[in-house]
C-alpha cells in the first residue's frame, strides 16, 4: 500500500517559494511553471524584457516596441537541437520568416545562454522544410529540428556564455 | 531592444529554492521540474510513496512491494480530462490492463486530490479504444481522453478532497 515518503517534509517547506514563483509567472502570462518549460520561460522573459502574447498559439513574445519573436528553449543535457512544430506547413514557415528568434539554452533548469537569430540566419532551414512539405505532397512536417550548434554559430549571444 | 524586467530581482531571490526543489526532484528520478509536470509528479511521488522507474517510457511508477502503476495528472483549471498516449495501440492497452492507475488532480500547481482506479474500472475505455483501433484498420489512436468526472466517480480517493 501507499505511504508518504519522509522527503515530503522538505517538499512542504519549499512549496511556499514555489507558489511565489508561480505567482510571478502568472503575472507574466505563464499559467503553469511545471508544463512546457513555463518556469524557464519566466526566466527568459525577465532577462530579455520580452512579454508573452496571451491567447496566442506557440511561443510568441513581444518586446516593448511591439516587435514579435519566436521563442525556443532546449535542455542541452538532454538534447542538442531545438524542436519547432509538430504540424509544420508553409503558412507557419511564412510566419517564421517574419520574426526574430530567441533561443534559450539550459542545463537542467539552469539557464546558460540566450541567442538571437534573424530570419535570414534560419532561411536554410525554412527552405529545406518548405521543400520537404512540397516533396511529400503537402504533408505536415513533423517537428523538424534546429541544431544547437547551428544556433551558437549563427546567432548573436544576448545573455550568458558560449 | 531588450532590457531586463525589474521583476528579475524577485526571480533571482526565489531561484535558490527552485534549485532545492529540483535537487529533491532529481533525487526522486525527475530530471526537469519544468517539463511534463515534473514538479507536480514529485508531489505525487512523495505523497503516495511511489517511485518512478528510471529509463522507462511513459508514466510508470512502482510501490514498495514492486507493484507497477500508471500515473496521470490534470490541471482541472485548464482541462477536465486526462490525456493517455499519442500513439495508442493494443500493445499499450494490454499494458494498461495490468496495472492500477493513479490520477492526480491539480488546480494550477496546487494538488487537490489523488484517485486510484483498478483496471476493471477503466475497462469501458480500454475496450472502446481497442475497438476504435481495429475499426480504423490498425491505426494508432491519438491520445484518447479519460474524463475527470469518470475518475472521480469510479475511483478511490487516496488523497485530498472530492
Amino acid at each position: 500500500m501507499m505511504r508518504q515518503h519522509p522527503d515530503r517534509e522538505i517538499l512542504e517547506k519549499l512549496l511556499p517559494y514555489i507558489r511565489k514563483y508561480q505567482e510571478l509567472a502568472s503575472k507574466h502570462g505563464i499559467n503553469d511553471i511545471f508544463q512546457d518549460n513555463g518556469g524557464k520561460l519566466l526566466q527568459v522573459l525577465l532577462i530579455t524584457g520580452l512579454r508573452v502574447l496571451p491567447g496566442r498559439e506557440g511561443n510568441d513574445a513581444r518586446d516593448a516596441e511591439g516587435n514579435e519573436y519566436e521563442l525556443k528553449s532546449v535542455n542541452s543535457l538532454l538534447t542538442k537541437s531545438f524542436s519547432t512544430h509538430y504540424h509544420l506547413n508553409p503558412k507557419i514557415i511564412d510566419k517564421y520568416r517574419q520574426v526574430d528568434w530567441i533561443f534559450a539554452v539550459y542545463e537542467g533548469i539552469e539557464i546558460q545562454a540566450i541567442y538571437r537569430l534573424i530570419p535570414q540566419d534560419l532561411e536554410f532551414y525554412f527552405s529545406k522544410w518548405e521543400k520537404k512539405w512540397h516533396d511529400d505532397g503537402g504533408k505536415d512536417v513533423n517537428n523538424p529540428k534546429i541544431p544547437l550548434k547551428f544556433v551558437m554559430k549563427q546567432g548573436e549571444l544576448i545573455y550568458g556564455r558560449e
